[in-house]
């Protein structure tokens, strides 16, 4: 098994950071654009080009918690875990991302564990300024399609 | 344990690359100031501001892989490995990197990741248009000090 762990700190108020993680806007601004329900249980389709990855939505904690499992019915992320841990601080919020329970430490694996911080620094971005790097706006890192 | 794996494409020559992880101009340009020698068995020393880190050079094969094992007497980073794993494609140059031997994936480790894609972010920058991002002028994630 392998994993990918990721912490950033903002500097806005937690609910900000729990709404831009669970609502269609607040996920379409930072990693990209976001369809379907975002109750537990619901389906979360992100779109990428022609590629949609669907999600069901396994747990929420307002203002603490939020926990998806890749519900693809193939492909390495098939089964994976991603969870938002959010840690309130004097000084700040941190972000305590994971994207667990994948099957082995692939190139995929590591090419994603890169993109996911860019991903989180795009969330940093949007919640401090107000405009992130969503896809197709991120950085490119290379070439892989997954 | 724990490890941190990054994969960045770079659309440079090979030799550029091993020359950016492998000098100390090129490590001062993407990473941060470096000083020390840079054969196999010895120190190189990695400046931010009044912390410096010691790296031991484990392995050097030209254009292919760089080992560093972090020989610091104490700290999080105590024992663990660096590797920078060079793989050509007809497309282009995959840098492999990964830091391991973490003993628990603990807080700091997590930051660290998000911290080494900003760095291998700017290696891949300052191959491709001759500027990185390197310590000061990185991206700042968050107030953790290690």
């Amino acid at each position: 098994m392998a994993g990918i762990y990721h912490q950033v700190g903002v500097n806005v108020d937690i609910t900000s950071v729990y709404q831009a993680i669970t609502s269609q806007e607040g996920l379409s601004n930072w990693w990209t654009k976001t369809t379907g329900d975002t109750s537990v249980g619901s389906k979360l389709n992100f779109h990428f080009n022609e590629q949609i990855i669907e999600m069901t939505i396994l747990e929420l904690i307002t203002d603490k918690k939020i926990v998806w499992q890749c519900t693809e019915k193939k492909g390495e992320w098939k089964d994976t875990i991603i969870t938002f841990n959010l840690e309130a601080t004097d000084e700040q919020i941190f972000i305590n991302f994971s994207h667990t329970n994948w099957a082995e430490q692939s190139n995929l694996c590591s090419h994603c564990s890169t993109k996911w911080a860019v991903f989180m620094l795009s969330l940093k971005t949007y919640l401090e300024t107000g405009k992130g790097r969503a896809f197709p706006d991120d950085v490119h890192i290379n070439h892989m399609n997954f």
